[in-house]
Parts: C-alpha cells; sequence; structure tokens
C-alpha cells in the first residue's frame, strides 16, 4: 500500500467545511468521491483537520492510502478532472507509510483578512471580513504580540468538540510562534496566525476581539487579560468565516 | 428633476451581463429594482455600456433621473441595502441634467486578467483567465504596442449587435489610448487597455489573440498583420469573460 499526500486549495464559499457530514458539500467528501473513483475502491481520506464552513485554504493537506500505481502527477490531474473548479489538488506526493495528516502536523499558518473601506469591493467579498471603520493597527499589534508563546486559549474557544491531536490532554493549552500583521494594500489589513494548534473557531474569536480593540473597543492591556481570563464570555464576538484562509499546514519536513 | 450618477462596483459571476433581458439575472435589472424601490416609481437607469455575462466592474457607471430629494449618501446606502451583496454602490453624485452615463464616456478602462501557474487557486478562478504555461510577456507586450492609435478594430469584433455610442457613424474605428502589460504578482499578467470606445468582445478577442502571442503561435509582426487585416477569422481564440474587468469609464471632469 502506497501513501498519499495531498495539498489542496480550495474555495469554502458554499461548503460546509472541510467533515463530511450529511447536511450539505464538503471539501472531504468531494476528494474522496474524486479519490476512490481513480483509485476504483471507496478510499477514506484523512485531512489535517476541520475547517469551518465558509473557510478558504491555500494549502490544506490529506492523505490516503492505496494499491493504485498511477503516477502522482496523473493522480493529481485526474483528480482536478474529477473535482468541482472549487477545489484544487496543488499536488500529490508519496510519503512514508508513517505519514500522517492530522497527527504528523506540528503546526498550522492561517490568515485573517479584513477590509477597511467604506464599501467592499463584490470581487473581494468571499475572501475577505468587512469592517468599514478606520482600524487602530498599532493597537491590534499589540494584542497580537501578547498571544505569542504557550497560553490557555479557553476565553477563544467556542463550546463544542475539540479537535484531538497528537498532543492530547492539554486541554485548551497551545502555543502560537507567530502572530502578524501586514497591509498588503491600502485599507486591507492581513493578520497573520501561526501555532501548534488551534481550539474550535479560535483564530476567528481571536481575531473579532482584534478587530474591536482596532475599532478603540478594548485596549490591548485588556485584550491579555481576556487571554488570561480563560473565560469565553470575555472575548469579542467570532469574525465571519470568509476572512479566513488555512495557508499551510507544517510538517518535520519544512519546519 | 434631479440626474443622478451612480458609480458601481460588481461581481459578473452568475449574472447574464449588464443588460436587462428575459434569460436571466442582470446588472441593471437589480439596479433598477433597486432604485425604483427607493425612488417609490419605476425608473430607468441607463449605463454606460454593456457587459458580457460573467465579466467584472469596479467602476461602471449609470445615470437615471428622479424627483426624489433622498441625499445622495442615503441613495447610495439605501441602494446598498437592497442590492445583492454581489454588486455594490460607490458613490452617488448629482450632475447636471445633461449629464449621460453612456453618450457622455470620452473612453473606457478595462484590465484582463491571466494566471499562468500550473494549478490556479480556486479563490482567484472566477477573476482570473488560466492560462497554465509560461508567457512571453515582451512579446505580448510588443502586439500591445501596434494596437496604438486609431485603427479599424474588424479583426477583434464578434458579430452582433454594435455598440452605439456618441460618435456614431464610426463603424469599427476606434481610437486606443493605452494598451499595457504588468506582472502584479509572479505568474499573475495584467492587460490594460483604454480607449474611446470598445466592440463587442473586443477586449476578449485582442487579449485571447495576445494570449495565443504569448505561447508563441503567433509573432509581434503577425499580430499587426491581424490587426490590418480587419477580418475576425484571422484573430484568436475569444478570453474567457471572468478575466475581464471595467475598471473605470471616463468623463470630461477626469479625463
Amino acid at each position: 500500500m502506497r501513501t498519499l499526500k495531498l495539498l489542496i486549495s480550495f474555495d469554502g464559499t458554499g461548503y460546509c467545511g472541510w467533515q463530511k457530514q450529511e447536511n450539505g458539500p464538503t471539501i472531504q467528501a468531494e476528494i474522496e468521491r474524486a479519490v476512490s473513483k481513480i483509485c476504483n475502491t471507496p478510499t477514506i481520506v484523512h485531512g489535517a483537520g476541520r475547517t469551518d464552513a465558509g473557510v478558504h485554504a491555500l494549502g490544506m493537506t490529506a492523505h490516503f492510502h492505496t494499491s493504485s500505481r498511477v503516477d502522482c502527477e496523473s493522480f493529481s490531474k485526474g483528480l482536478n478532472s474529477l473535482l468541482p473548479p472549487a477545489i484544487r489538488i496543488i499536488e500529490a506526493s508519496d510519503e512514508k507509510s508513517s505519514f500522517h495528516a492530522r497527527f504528523g502536523a506540528l503546526a498550522k499558518t492561517y490568515y485573517y483578512q479584513i477590509y477597511t473601506g467604506p464599501v467592499i469591493c463584490p470581487t473581494r467579498r468571499l475572501y475577505n471580513c468587512h469592517v468599514p471603520f478606520r482600524l487602530c493597527c498599532s493597537t491590534m499589534h499589540r494584542c497580537l504580540k501578547t498571544l505569542l508563546g504557550t497560553h490557555d486559549f479557553s476565553s477563544f474557544e467556542t463550546a463544542g468538540s475539540r479537535d484531538k491531536d497528537n498532543t492530547g490532554g492539554r486541554g485548551a493549552v497551545r502555543t502560537i510562534f507567530k502572530a502578524e500583521l501586514s497591509e498588503p494594500e491600502p485599507e486591507f489589513i492581513r493578520l497573520t496566525y501561526t501555532g501548534d494548534g488551534f481550539l474550535r473557531h479560535m483564530v476567528r474569536n481571536i481575531s473579532g476581539t482584534i478587530i474591536e480593540a482596532g475599532r478603540g473597543k478594548t485596549t490591548a492591556h485588556e485584550f491579555a487579560q481576556i487571554l488570561e481570563a480563560r473565560d469565553r464570555n470575555r472575548a469579542g464576538a467570532t469574525a465571519p468565516p470568509a476572512g479566513l484562509t488555512l495557508l499551510t499546514v507544517h510538517y518535520r519536513k519544512d519546519w
């Protein structure tokens, strides 16, 4: 049996997130259908983690086992011919049999994009959160810095099934390696986060609270107190899914 | 009666273009419905020109006459509250009664966006043409230069109703003021055109032929011969609508 890794990019608009479910179309279901067709047998595709409905990915990863002898490039092209245009296989590659997209992931990088102009250009609306207010980037930057390091992120966790991972038993404790703000264009703000794991809605809850700080509703000091409080009721609103993109899943090879 | 000008941005995905028709949803129909509601009377909205199904706009313009006393900012906000998120009014402004969005337009600027990487990121797919080949920008640049000035563009006109305009009787003769190539990001090519008018599918026919030149199928010299031939059969394929965006309609004020 071979172990194949997929590098996947998708537009999450109109999908109920990554994970298979009865309620509607999901990325995992689409990819499993295509992989099963090429492998000529029902095949389970394991993703690096879940994504919420409407969240996008440039570099999601997944793996599956197969006895198919199809070479990687043909696999990738074949899958793209079967998948809808909203889902693209960037690359398929052979991995060691021990590779696991989820348990082998050391870290993930997400970005959250915000447009602050008065009217959002419709061609950007599906990939940005529209906040039609001038935001104080300096306050937002100070909030981001307080996230660095290892913390209990209970204040930014939405109740619900907790993602099980390979460092089980750590509760809501996660380590953030990078939390940065950039302005790629005027009126566009991008918050980038790299961490060893993220709780349910964690990036969206942090981003929603940081947006409120940017509007002057919370100071950076209060933001730090919210983090320390370990109390979801203290934090701000969950920022909408469209602004969120999973950029990279990091493995030992590239970490 | 007041004359109001609208500056409009739209995501043309899923629309049958600007002009009202029976076959499906159009931008004009959506805007007329919203304007008529705010004006409390059926109101015709005149656009600066047609756009094809699937073509986008950052700066389309239109005008209408109304006896409504609603101020411009409230008009703009009210329209946006009624319009779908794919259509946004950037600005509404009072104009002289002689203003006409179409007959007053001196020029238009369009850009055509091409992605040349092997797999297009799904979040870009609706706003770019995917050409998974290395293109020769220098050849494309030379083709663009041959377009500058006044020419008969019959070779790049798709048969069908010719846009009537305020310089009637000029046939397929148009003047191109600007035709440029830029690479805003690696593997992204943007062709920008400014002209006093464009024939049906003209930008897409020119762009499709220039893409073929970029692939080495046509030389810049042959491209010039195609333009001179005034024969549609000589030119290349019509490039897909998703890559095309109407950037600006130029009036005397800003020209």
